[in-house]
């Protein structure tokens, strides 16, 4: 309960550990975690992502700026599931995000994949349950854009920004599958480039296939450009500001917080599953050899993949779940 | 075992329903695979990624017909993950492919994702079984690139070819996490197009970086130009199958076709064992309405995510698999 206690009067030492034990998923920083979650739900999550090079950091630098001129105490999570090839954008990111390195209420850290596949999203939920323990109100959460693991983070945030860039891609075609059902707000970003008004109109067509919108949240598409020209590039970041807060609002006058939050509950408890039921029993089987034996016994044609797991399954389950599933 | 007898003498509506079926996840689909699953493992399955407009469907066509040339049988399965909004590229890829709908040899069939998140990549790994068990030489597999779906899919090839096309991103960088890594061979297509230069540097220069490659294949990058000179295009064509078949030679030689093989077994027993285990616990819960319960009791503080799981494990699992890991 000590760590806990620190960490709830902002101890960053023990947070920033006890975020590193999450991603090195050691089993101890579980119990913390369970210690914290009564003390979690009080900040407000903003995800950001979009393709390497897109900006987001940028963003959220000038978005921490703007939060921090009202007070509010800052958290940004850097979640990079990028490959050794394309890695080092997080790097970047923790450098340009350095002028707040000397806020004490500004608190930056980055998640990486690390060896297991998956289980990155979870490790995001809960490093964003201890900067919500610390007391930040507001949390960003930047991904990198790569498909499922990506959507599956965005899961842990209330409000979703797809960062997008004229000329990245042919079109918006290229934007990844699950992403545009999930955004809550589209920024295009660097709007000075050419293939904006392309980009934009590409947007707009889009959205206007859509039948109807949860909530009456239609998307809007932001502009912010000119990162050398001050002027516009500040009113930019205001009005994305202001969409973030209104997004929120909308939220709560339609009475869809509620909606977003179980969303994100359910999310939590299905990861939770994964990590406390098949990790183990896949952990086991590993230990003890008899992965590597069923392997060759189904290299050898001895058997079948369904057979070997419902065998499984029947050893280690107390009662099948349900009848004639899993048979 | 009469549904399985029928697919070996390859008859195509039983293998059609079966394809479908298995999409939908449908239990009994499961029984035919067992059936199925001992007269697997013949044919030579070739991987196509890449993002959406990149050209895999006019390759994937050309490879078909040069193997058709050669008398081989063959077999497509065209995946998408995509969402209603990107999606509508598997309707034009089917399209493409139907020069070779009235050749008996050919089976093509395509794959979309269903409602339930994850599961696809499974669902691709025995519709293969499918087409291999019907007789298929080669059977292709193309995936339109989302991240870590799109890796998991190509865990069920021998050879994964990625796919690339000039100025369609602003680099590699924007080249999913991932796949560059399990990438065999690369094209290059529409290779008329400007920056070619750029993007073959750049491969070039991220292949360099690598310090050893596995079995000392270093993956080719293959330029396939210019479709409307039809000499061109084929010489590409011609280049890529025997680069195809080099990398195939070239796992048996270096004795690595058993590694790969392997893998491809590995992946199927995990996925399996998430659907006999995990599955039909979700269902259970769900079907009880306990799940909700437990989101209520999250939503409330009453409880936290790692709480819920462990009581979960402690009722379903017959004993715990790993002193301390679920606790």
């Amino acid at each position: 309960m000590e760590k806990a206690e620190k960490i709830r009067k902002g101890d960053i030492r023990t947070a920033t550990r006890l975020i590193r034990n999450i991603e090195d998923n050691i089993p101890e920083a579980k119990s913390t975690i369970k210690n914290l979650f009564p003390f979690t739900g009080n900040a407000r999550v903003i995800g950001l992502t979009g393709a390497p090079g897109a900006g987001k950091s940028t963003l959220i630098d000038s978005l921490i700026a703007l939060y921090r001129d009202r007070d509010k105490k800052v958290g940004a999570l850097l979640v990079d599931p990028t490959s050794p090839f394309t890695g080092g954008a997080i790097l970047g990111d923790r450098i340009r995000l350095q002028r707040h390195a000397v806020d004490p209420d500004v608190f930056v850290r980055s998640l990486a994949t690390r060896g297991a596949l998956g289980g990155l999203a979870k490790a995001a939920g809960d490093a964003v349950h201890v900067m919500d323990a610390m007391g930040k109100d507001v949390i960003f959460v930047e991904t990198v854009g790569t498909g499922q693991q990506e959507v599956e983070i965005m899961n842990h945030v209330h409000t979703v920004i797809v960062v997008l860039v004229p000329g990245m891609g042919d079109s918006v075609q290229a934007i990844k599958a699950g992403i545009l059902e999930v955004a809550d707000i589209f920024v295009i970003n660097k709007a000075e480039r050419e293939g904006t008004g392309k980009l934009y109109q590409e947007l707009m067509y889009m959205l206007n296939m859509v039948d109807s919108f949860p909530g009456e949240w239609r998307p809007p598409v932001i502009m912010v450009g000119n990162l050398f020209e001050k002027e516009i590039f500040e009113e930019g970041i205001k009005e994305l500001s202001q969409k973030i807060d209104s997004h929120y609002r909308n939220l709560v006058e339609k009475d869809l917080l509620g909606d977003r939050v179980r969303h994100k509950a359910t999310a939590e408890l299905n990861e939770a599953l994964q990590s406390s039921i098949l990790s183990p029993i896949l952990e086991k089987l590993i230990s003890e050899g008899e992965f590597d034996n069923l392997v060759d016994k189904l290299l050898k044609k001895e058997t079948d993949p369904y057979t070997c797991a419902d065998e499984i399954a029947k050893k280690y389950l107390r009662k099948r779940p349900l009848k004639g599933v899993a048979g």
